[in-house]
């Protein structure tokens, strides 16, 4: 049995199966902002949902980020690295897409458990 | 233990493990559609899939919509959002990427439960 | 709970969740080599990395592959199957991206089970 959460009008945001959980990609809100900034905004609206479905940072186990423009990618780095502990990395690949929408730099799909 | 089922030269169709479906990315057998048109063939071919693997469409966990034209997303959402019932509808991340092979606008790749 | 294996400045090559085994992106350490030269050495690197975690190729569960070159996809598959006997084969996606780093032609991404 599956249990979704936070429904929107395309998708839920999360979807959870046994103790595993399933997020849809999130985006930056502010995407006038470069990637370090959209990737900080990233990692607060995920500690929001984490939360809010029962777990944590410090679960997550996988996490896939789609990017439009590699070379800030150490922008990324040192957002990402500031939010989770070294000791609760996830898996992670990040991949250079053609389009995310309009400005939107980086996004996140990631999948955690309880 | 995996159960696999429906091998190609390439892949098998979907992967088991536990009471979770693992598939492969479909794509459209008329290319010469649009969007909504490609995107509502794959709702169709995942409909067949999902019933000859013991699950169906109210039972998906997650989707990943890979598109070559991110301006046809309200087409491929039209076709999308009439094929699952809202309650039902999983997971979602939609990705602009560069190539998906001649023609092709959108592949999907989904996980259902039983 | 989650088990993490081998922590790197970014990510764990391997997360371990109940019995199901996620993984980073692996790419080629020699990007001088055309797909299929790059792909076998990604085989490689997974064989090993699989044997640490405890699982083998006859264990994938999913494969996402990212490729630069959608051309050159007859070498990558020649080195795919070549690597995992028929009746293992995982699922796959395929999905022809932007930028993978400088000469990088090919990440895959995979799950396995122990």
């Amino acid at each position: 049995m599956a249990k979704r959460h936070q429904q929107t009008p395309i998708f839920h945001r999360v979807v959870e199966h046994g103790d595993v959980l399933y997020f849809s990609g999130v985006v930056a809100d502010d995407v006038s902002q470069d990637m370090k900034g959209q990737t900080a905004q990233i990692c607060q609206k995920l500690d929001k949902l984490l939360g809010e479905v029962g777990s944590s940072k410090d679960k997550l186990l996988t996490a896939t980020l789609f990017v439009t423009d590699m070379s800030q990618k150490p922008g990324m780095n040192e957002a990402w690295t500031a939010w989770i502990p070294a000791e609760s990395l996830p898996t992670r690949a990040t991949l250079g897409v053609a389009d995310l929408g309009k400005d939107v730099l980086i996004e996140v799909v990631i999948s955690a458990h309880r």
